[in-house]
């Protein structure tokens, strides 16, 4: 595959070419991204024995590579690592209600990612990836947490892939037939929105153990991450 | 496989046991089903050349079989007909904050469905499926709506999978180490959550055209179907 990591869009291939509804589909790295990175949760896909798997995690991405992270004794990371991956990450914004059943749809903003998962081997560079990660779901949390031990990260896996393609997918729009607006029913969005809320303290939090303003700006902003 | 409908549990197979924090996880169907029920999105995991594919799709459930649809030349509705798939249905209920990076985690519902994906071979079957779906989510859309076309009716797969096996996995609670709150950091839970906002007309909506009683119920309820 030729080094293609400064073209603006990723290459199309078999595998990510968009054939339905291709006007939705879109090659660019900086869409794909935005997706990838307003959105927590993604859902990977592997196989095990010829059979697939489906597992949701949380994720994180650094240029065009995306991180993810559980126990060094998952199946889910034993079973992708060094193997293909598919990772998906959807926002659902929306039921889009038409005049006609076939009509109706979803407003929606996915990516499906392909490439292939690698462990981190080496212990630093795991421990730096997840720092990584909590100060950038955080900011400024690691430093105020009581420090990882040796025996945590001994415990962890962090997975990577590049994505060596990838497609991103958008809807974003009214009902697509009002041309047949003269039929008497109600049309239009119903929208849906994920938000954070408001924060809910540990039992056993001390009384004068006040929530970090980077928190209190993350669940003000409207953003999930 | 023994006939197993009338039980109230999954059987526990070496595809869906529950390895990693076991105590999460169950397999009673009661259980499964309500997550099922609770989302309208799901992740189908299917294989094309050995490789894993993950789409995003809508979906509904029928006692204990679980069906989606979409168009007849679909390349994920066509790769996974009569082939093994993982329907994967995740919520996000928050991001669990710990006093150490390794405790955080994240409060979620969420199921991993097994089984064998089936096209709907006969037409009235398929529409009959298909009005079931609106309905379901729009109660007594379909009688109000331009009635479907014979073209339509043909240009829509529906497909379905009896599950087979299945676990649902939950956590939902505060972070778990307690017993460090020595620590001097905030910890808890920062809520996530999902809802439908206010109904978005189409642009050539006619101003008489009121919002249905029960899309504005569905919209009051704060479930998402
Ligand atoms: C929230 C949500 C709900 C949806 N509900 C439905 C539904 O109920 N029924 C339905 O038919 N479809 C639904 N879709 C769209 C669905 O994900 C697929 O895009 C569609 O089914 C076409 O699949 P296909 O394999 O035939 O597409 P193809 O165009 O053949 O897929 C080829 C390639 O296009 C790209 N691609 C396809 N779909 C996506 C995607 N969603 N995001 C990013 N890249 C993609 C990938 O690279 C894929 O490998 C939904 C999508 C979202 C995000
Ligand atoms: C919103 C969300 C975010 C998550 N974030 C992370 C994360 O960042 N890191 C992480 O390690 N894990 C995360 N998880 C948990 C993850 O989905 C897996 O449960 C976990 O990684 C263990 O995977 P495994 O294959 O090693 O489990 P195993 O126990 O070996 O899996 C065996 C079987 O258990 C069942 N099972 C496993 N996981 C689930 C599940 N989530 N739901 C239903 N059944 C299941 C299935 O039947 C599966 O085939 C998250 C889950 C959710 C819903
Ligand atoms: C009321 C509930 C329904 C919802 C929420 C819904 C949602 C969707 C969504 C989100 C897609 C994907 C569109 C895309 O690729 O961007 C889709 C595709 C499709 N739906 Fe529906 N749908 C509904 C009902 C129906 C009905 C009743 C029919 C048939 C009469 C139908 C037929 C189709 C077809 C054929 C496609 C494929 C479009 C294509 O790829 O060209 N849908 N649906
Ligand atoms: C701050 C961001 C973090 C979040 C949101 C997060 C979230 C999660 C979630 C949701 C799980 C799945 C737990 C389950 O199966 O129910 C998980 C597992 C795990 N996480 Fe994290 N995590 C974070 C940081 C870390 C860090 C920094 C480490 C290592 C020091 C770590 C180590 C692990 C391990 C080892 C598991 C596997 C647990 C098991 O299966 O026994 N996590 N994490």
């Amino acid at each position: 595959m030729p080094d293609s990591t400064a073209d603006a869009s990723f290459p199309v291939t078999e595998r990510n070419r968009v054939r339905r509804s291709p006007k939705r589909g879109s090659y660019d790295k900086e869409a794909a991204y935005a997706v990838l990175d307003a959105a927590p949760l993604c859902h990977v896909g592997y196989v095990i024995d010829g059979a697939p798997y489906v597992t949701p995690t949380i994720h994180w991405r650094v240029g065009n590579r995306i991180y993810w992270h559980g126990s060094s004794a998952s199946r889910f990371l034993r079973a992708s690592e060094d193997r293909p991956v598919c990772l998906t990450v959807s926002l659902m914004d929306g039921y889009v209600l038409a005049r006609s059943a076939f009509n109706h749809s979803v407003n929606y903003r996915s990516v499906m990612a392909f490439g292939t998962a690698h462990l981190i081997e080496d212990a630093d560079e795991a421990a730096d990836a997840l720092r990584h990660f909590t100060d950038g779901l955080f900011p400024g949390r690691w430093d105020s947490l009581r420090p990882m031990t040796a025996q945590e990260l001994k415990a962890t896996s962090v997975l990577w892939m590049e994505i060596e393609d990838a497609a991103v997918k958008v809807r974003a729009a009214p009902p697509g037939d009002g041309d047949e607006s003269d039929v008497p029913v109600w049309a239009g969005v119903i929208p849906m929105q994920t938000t954070l809320g408001a924060a809910q303290p540990a039992p056993e939090l001390p009384a004068n153990c006040e929530l970090p303003a980077p928190l209190a700006d993350l669940i003000a902003s409207g953003r999930l991450r």
